[in-house]
């Protein structure tokens, strides 16, 4: 049984903490949230005490940490448990700045911690066995990529203001896709944005909808859209063209129910909220990070591939300012 | 270039006289019905002459006759057709009683003209492409089939009387479609039928809702179920369970227009008219009929086609007369 | 906080046991099991205790049992339940013997406990989902229902030799459908059998293949069918066909994963186990008998659900037996 | 009547010329092709004399004429058919050089023709719908398009080297369709191409796969992605994202067998042949063509269309070949 210690306790927080308690090779430690009342929920549901940061990382029985705070609080936090040689599973971003990153992977590659990035996409049944299928060749050699990524509604302005912009925000998930089912890096990147759905998200110097291109260095294509509005639900689809053919992940409904009427035939809704469509996908990648530490597996994705990432939503959000493709390093 | 007679130009004749006329291999010769209009309406889109049934019968340049008259005057058109030394293409049935059924089949083999009978369902692309696959051992042995018929809505009450019941009018092409998938005749029919849709179907002592299930001498097993009234359109579908897989045709939706909004996903109706429908079928029955004339083929669906189903038919509404299942010869 | 004892570890006990344990609302108190092995594993995932089944029926703290023994204990359990002053989840069948279950009925109602039979489909979302909205009235006036139901495979003879029968055993789960969704018994059952599947079936007096087609008093319509081998999964389709449309509710694939390549497009199988495809359905069950308890709801479905169910697969048996129609209550 | 002459008895022209002769409204007039070989084919098929292009343009009698000949000649018959006052069908593009189309259209806006252009997947029944729901505000105001369109497989390298490129002679369809969908000009383009599938495309210096993004002055956004082989068909999606929803339009298949299996679940392939795919369009387009004759109705698409499509086609050549985005005037 590993003992893992949760930092944050906010919606993201409750839901890794109890998969921690649910599973049946980990046991949640303790919980530390500034916040009293989301650590005092978790704490009810799942019997883990309440402690703070400082208490968690200098408990030696704790051998992990999982990282669900504010993003400005990341990398400090992956700092001091490198310190402690504690393993890190912290939510993506590590932190808004590239460089601020770069430090905190070198810090984490000296202390020789695993440290996984919360790229949850990557463990949606569906898409973690379209990646399988295309690892086992059933589409040959990648050629064309498509991401469609849309929100169910936009969150408020003032959290878009902090956010770093829809590139670095909503769309890094994607760049991690494209990395994920591309097989390769991206090497430049064109980004187009607009902001239709509402005037107050243009004033605040961001986009909500916008799209991407980007090529890899042989060749390959990827093109990705995103939406702050789908009003039909949490759209996240893609299609991987091959030399074989074409893999697919659709949506996933609520139900299987149609009606057929005079109107033409029905269908439920997508699900409609992230936590609800990627429910199975937390619960496999907290399996997956206990695997780091319990199997000595090397964590994927890991510090690079969140800054690789990075810097991706980087290169696009600067092309869109500048109107120009941006070359990625 | 066959040269082809029809007899009657209503709402099928029109359809069966320009595909006649559309086939690089046929001429439509003339056309006859007691009703000027509609035979006037396809001489001007066709070119063929009008003129009666008498003249088209003894016309020895005319090799072959079409009847899409009314029902009660197929069987005595076939007699003189045979006599004539005519081939002869006949809507079903070729008449509501079997013993007249099996009088004109006799005079049809001792004249040896080749006659085959309208049952178009069997050349829908779809369908075809289904018995193909499963005459190619696709799904292995056949198990079990469900045939799901049902009609956009009720014809006149007025038109049911006349049509020898719900299992003879409508359910006879389901019948046909049931032995052409199960490659084996019913020994044993059970049916059961309410009036469910119109009170006045009741009174008129016919059904509009109905499910039959019925057995072959090996043991398999069909169900067959119809309604006179689909709010949504045209429901023509069918399912074949055997020992290998499920093969199934679904129905043909006006076009492939999806709608993802806030209420769910809606799509297309499917296709309201059987003549759009089938309107495939109509053109591949047609030249398969040219087939047995040019090519010598066996007429399929052919004469004893129409008896079979036409005893279904009489089985089908002696069970749901008399509370029991009914034995087939 | 509800307390729940457990008989009977087999494969549905461990479900059951586990959802138990999960609920927020309910405690399992304690494991009987004559095979130590399956309690053991059960006790050490959810940390109750093993105890007898005497010990368990004993206990006064024990407000409530679940009961996943063999068939012929089911009905003996429930009477010492009843006698006990304890609500009982029986699985389904309460006996093979219609006589016995309407004892143990009169026992239970004397006794005034509630007692839910696990009719678990009537849970699964996407059929709970298709009968509400039967029950809004969006498909009209319920006139032809169709369900489709069948195995991934057999199970083996000696289990199908005390089985009761395809009717009992399997089709049980499609007459209780039957009933629920249109909302009305059945007046008379006809049905047909066949073993296509395996000669050993037949030589054991069963069938493996079969439908059934069955009215209601007011001249509703049901058909089912069920196969004991689906080579394409665990195969569970309904349709309801009303005045106003046809509602219907499909199959659950593994994942929406899709390959268009040069031969067609494929999609995953559906899903092949009935523990995966009713997962969601088992645990739904267990809060609706919890809410029977803590929120003295009526259960649903009850004693008299499971005894109607019966009469249904009893004539069904009978049917096909002597080859007629069989009339119900 | 119209009579109409058929310049060009190609792939293209024998459809068109077959689609003329069907049309109640039109007569094919004359058929001209310097291959004697196509133009005997389809005189045998609709009775309609050869002649020779100066023939027909120098016969009163003809009002209007059908330009499917090679691409280089297309202005000049267009620029004889002005003089002789003829109205004009022509298969896109007008002439590779946009220099050259506006001279053209210079010409016929002075003899006052009407000039059409055959962007034929305007008028598929499928992306015609789609258009019309748009413009009905189904799915309220555009921001968001995606194209995806993919042929079976590339043309010889021989015809790559004289199609003025992928963008001009493949992705010029989707430029005009981005047009109708989007409701407005793009204003930008960006596109990447690589050529991943054949190396000699590659060494032509064409691109096999692309992708270009674009904007229009409100801002509207628009992806569209080749592929010169898929390998399961003709692949032709569009999808359009709008305030209030998204509609879609798919792919059509061959038939709606579907066999589900041990393997899982195989549908068949999509059409494969745009001549297939696109036949009802075909239809549709000569039926309008023909209404701006007998109804007086404004060319749609026009001159102007084929004008704006091929500047796109040129600004994503240009695009792709300086790596920079490209204005559009």
């Amino acid at each position: 049984m590993i003992s893992i210690g949760l930092l944050g306790a906010g919606r993201i927080g409750q839901i890794h903490g109890r998969n921690i308690a649910a599973s049946p090779r980990a046991r949640l430690a303790a919980i530390a949230d500034p916040m009293p009342e989301g650590a005092k929920t978790l704490s009810a549901a799942t019997g883990a005490p309440v402690r703070t940061p400082d208490e968690i990382l200098a408990d030696k029985d704790i051998e992990a940490i999982l990282i669900g705070t504010p993003t400005d609080t990341h990398a400090d936090f992956i700092d001091r448990a490198a310190k402690a040689g504690k393993a890190v599973f912290c939510e993506k971003p590590v932190d808004l700045s590239s460089a601020r990153i770069r430090k905190t992977l070198e810090r984490v590659n000296k202390a020789g911690i695993p440290l996984m990035i919360g790229f949850n996409r990557r463990f949606d049944p569906n898409f973690a066995a379209l990646q399988k299928r295309l690892a086992d060749g059933v589409a040959g050699d990648v050629e064309l990529v498509t991401i469609l990524s849309r929100d169910p509604g936009p969150p408020p302005v003032s959290y878009i203001e902090r956010s770093g912009g829809l590139f670095r925000d909503m769309m890094i998930h994607d760049f991690d896709m494209a990395r994920f089912l591309l097989g390769e890096d991206a090497v430049e990147v064109f980004a187009l944005g607009s902001a239709l759905i509402d005037p107050a998200i243009g004033k605040a110097g961001d986009v909500d909808t916008a799209a991407v291109v980007l090529k890899t260095a042989s060749g390959k294509i990827c093109q990705i859209s995103n939406s702050r509005r789908a009003t039909y639900g949490y759209d996240q689809r893609i299609e991987v063209h091959g030399s074989k053919g074409l893999l697919s992940a659709g949506n996933v409904h609520e139900t299987t129910v149609q009606f057929a009427g005079a109107k033409g035939i029905s269908a439920d809704p997508v699900q409609n909220f992230f936590l609800e469509r990627y429910a199975g996908a937390y619960k496999a990648e907290i399996e997956a990070f206990i695997d780091t530490i319990v199997k000595g597996r090397k964590p994927k994705p890991d510090g690079v591939d969140g800054l690789k990432a990075q810097l991706m939503a980087d290169a696009a959000t600067k092309s869109r300012e500048t109107g120009k493709p941006v070359k990625i390093g």
